[in-house]
């Protein structure tokens, strides 16, 4: 482990109890009925204890980071898309041309891409970090996917990402990914970090047909049942992917500048399986941006304890959940900042 | 029936069929997985449809009026909460104090608050508007809530006001409310259209315990017994509110207007439901912005054949379902407008 990520790690910590209580009584005498925000309520009390402080700062300005690397286990026809398209859409992502370049300007986030392991050589941009550890993972079906000091690396990237977003400003980051074959190694750590089923886990990602799941389904089980290592980079290294190490570490970073990190889908909750086993108080720094319609999603979400803010049916990956519930966490914090209580707005009580 | 509400009635049309074929072609070309965006391409495709374009506008500017009546049915004590509440939130709306207007600021919204039949004199001031028809509702367990010609000129206040937002800019509209006790006619309401019964629809509303719910239950079903017209605006004169009557109207001069109209909770869809008796045309240009916590809600919807974009257990009216609602449909939109297809962006396909 480097002496980045140690720091990192020795950094998160759990949730700050006064903020909290201030937060938890602050609602209670806002003008609304007790509970009546529902799911808002409680997401704005964790976030004061993330911050400390209540009310928590405004999540603004947004940052997504997206992070993007191709996969070994391409090779076992785990999807009918070309490699290729990983690059493709990273040039895409830079010319604004993707839906989480719509989205972000629709919510006003940045859009950060950062190569950590796309198999092709990319012609710098505005707009993209270069992170490159290797290009593109080994096949996890056969060997492990990455070494140990590879997925440390990744996970430094991460955090990197993450400080550099912070340091530029922003008040929330936002997970966002690329990669074709990815949906594979996820349902692998969800498997891997829950001990749920590879049949349970595996999904359609882009909308493979029945041949192409169960080959999926194989390829997870297989990959999952020949793990030896039993520590969460171990594990990372095994099945996981260069985006998935580095998300984690972004998460992981989040958590320890008390920044709130909104998860998008199946891939940034695997990530997020990585973290939370790495540093448990992590999870406060988490918001469950979107439930994806990947299964193996809602099996993640449910082991962090998570529920998701939007569930819409989107699989498309990017960030593009997490964009969705942007608004959500502004409105759910800026409550704490803006409304009257009955008192200074003289309403009357039941 | 006014020339005002006929010529209205007359101007809501089918969907489009051109521009709606059109958005789902444009949909197939886009660079992301075919239906990976979920219901947001759907809801695209029918917002194209109802601008008889595609892509269809984007929905900016966005207002939300907040229509407030007051209910003669509160003297049967169905809610904890006094009348003069609903005075009080007026003001605390004008003030900008009330959980709207933060959620408003936070996407960008503009807040109109309506004085459709307030049972007190408000003072004029910037953002309130005068419609007041009368100073609350009859009580609709004894006799009829409003006369038809009342029913019929709120519905008007209504219209009026979209027409203004309309003509001020805004090309989305949202539905908002304030009344205490106003989740009572809106289950008589919702019971009468569907059908379903009393216990079915009838919730704790602002969080009534078990004994007020049970009377709250005995009213709805008493009304509904008793009601004896069968037209729409007899329904809604018998057993419905002011701001009910006019937020109908303004769901009627959205759909005329082909300008969506994002529906907040268990009064705007109540509401909905009158329009769509009135114009079963009217439910394209209804957005369900979310799926409030009282259980009539959902009956409505089922009922409307629409399903909510947001679904996080909130109860509090005001019109916040619908502004956490607003920036998902702005990204919706948006990806006709700015997303890249395949072919543009030179991505190859599976």
């Amino acid at each position: 482990m480097t002496d980045l990520l140690e720091s990192v790690l020795a950094a998160i910590r759990p949730a700050d109890p006064a903020a909290t209580e201030a937060a938890r009584e602050l609602q209670s005498r806002l003008t609304k009925p007790a509970g009546s925000l529902g799911a808002l309520e409680e997401l704005s009390i964790r976030l004061a204890g993330l911050a400390g402080t209540c009310p928590p700062p405004l999540p603004a300005p947004a940052a997504v980071a997206v992070f993007a690397g191709d996969h070994g286990v391409h090779a076992q026809g785990v999807t009918p898309w070309p490699q290729e398209v990983t690059a493709q859409m990273v040039a895409n992502f830079v010319a604004g041309g993707a839906v989480v370049n719509a989205f972000a300007r629709q919510v006003g986030a940045t859009v950060t891409v950062v190569d950590v392991g796309v198999a092709a050589d990319l012609d710098p941009a505005p707009g993209l970090l270069i992170g490159k550890i290797r290009p593109g993972t080994r096949d996890l079906s056969v060997e492990p996917a990455l070494t140990r000091d590879e997925a440390v690396r990744a996970l430094g990237v991460g955090i990197e990402v993450a400080d550099r977003l912070i340091a530029d400003g922003a008040r929330v980051l936002l997970t966002g990914d690329m990669g074709i074959a990815n949906t594979t190694p996820s349902a692998a750590l969800i498997a891997a970090f829950t001990g749920a089923g590879a049949d349970a886990v595996t999904g359609r990602g882009t909308g493979v047909d029945d041949e192409t799941l169960a080959r999926k389904v194989l390829v997870v089980r297989s990959a999952v049942d020949r793990l030896t290592a039993d520590d969460p980079i171990g594990v990372l290294a095994a099945v996981g992917g260069l985006e998935h190490a580095a998300i984690a570490g972004y998460i992981l970073a989040a958590a320890a500048r008390r920044v709130p990190v909104i998860l998008d889908g199946v891939i940034a909750v695997s990530a997020a399986l990585v973290a939370a086993a790495l540093a448990p108080d992590a999870v406060i720094a988490m918001i469950a941006g979107h439930r994806s319609a990947e299964p193996g999603a809602t099996v993640a979400l449910d082991h962090l304890g998570l529920e998701p803010l939007v569930d819409l049916g989107l699989r498309l990956g990017e960030g593009t959940g997490a964009l969705l519930a942007l608004p959500i966490v502004g409105g759910a914090v800026r409550v704490l900042h803006d409304v009257a209580t009955f008192d200074s707005a003289g309403v009357s009580e039941k």
